[in-house]
């Protein structure tokens, strides 16, 4: 980890440092593109995420969408200033259409989730869990593919 | 692609290239582990798909499920002398423990599946849809992710 980073005065520039010390992330050339108090977006070039048929490989769409859904519970935990790993426990996809653009990937929370709660229990019991959607939209703004999540985190000892 | 080979003499070396042509799969670096008449086995190295916890990264087990379930309906393809474009329709994962070993994902047909009722239906009509399942193990052979998908072949025009 590289100690100039302060994850309190740039949780964002944290979380892009932390993917990149991920093999997978860096080679799938991942990028914040936008963060606000309720989403965070993730875009990947298509050119490196590209399949036999000219468009995005569904494995590289699956991956930036988990990462995204990741990465906002990240975020969210760092601005409160809790430390915990997160795991993604389980997802579901839907792939609506091929995409031919490079890949934006766009997470927020899940309806009747709430990050108080999930922070208040994680602050109680070391552990917490919460659900998230996240969406994949061509440039034209149709949206391609569909993710839900659920993540734990799990408080780190000592 | 290749002319060298041949898709009817080594369908499993075709699959390898086809799938070496595709820059995040070969970024994961995805090889063919095994292929019998019922199964796929997909490996990559934990060192390329590690995350920020020094486990397997959720994103590349899913990306490699989702292959070796591709990969398995590719190959019954090309046995069959088919050609069409597979893509993944939706998918459902679960994540039941982190993984440190190299990943190893094994594809199967879902119960109540049938290749030769996808077969005849994609020459019937030219479209086709089938379902399967996949995991991954660790190395003592305990399951670490399961992986449903649906895909879609269609039949190239022309």
């Amino acid at each position: 980890m590289n100690a100039a980073i302060d994850v309190r005065a740039d949780p964002v520039a944290a979380l892009e440092h932390t993917m990149h010390t991920m093999p997978p992330v860096a080679a799938l050339g991942v990028r914040v593109q936008a963060c606000d108090a309720g989403s965070l977006t993730l875009w990947a070039p298509l050119a490196r995420n590209v399949n036999d048929k000219g468009s995005a490989f569904g494995g590289s769409q699956s991956a930036l969408l988990t990462l995204a859904a990741w990465g906002l519970t990240t975020l969210r935990m760092a601005e409160a200033r809790e430390h915990a790993d997160i795991y993604v426990q389980d997802s579901s996809l839907r792939y609506l259409a091929p995409l031919q653009d490079d890949l934006v990937a766009c997470a927020w929370l899940a309806p009747g989730q709430d990050w108080n709660a999930f922070l208040t229990s994680l602050v109680a019991r070391g552990k917490a869990r919460i659900a998230l959607e996240a969406e994949m939209h061509d440039r034209a703004g149709n949206a391609v593919t569909r993710f839900e999540g659920r993540f734990v985190a799990l408080r780190a000892r000592g």
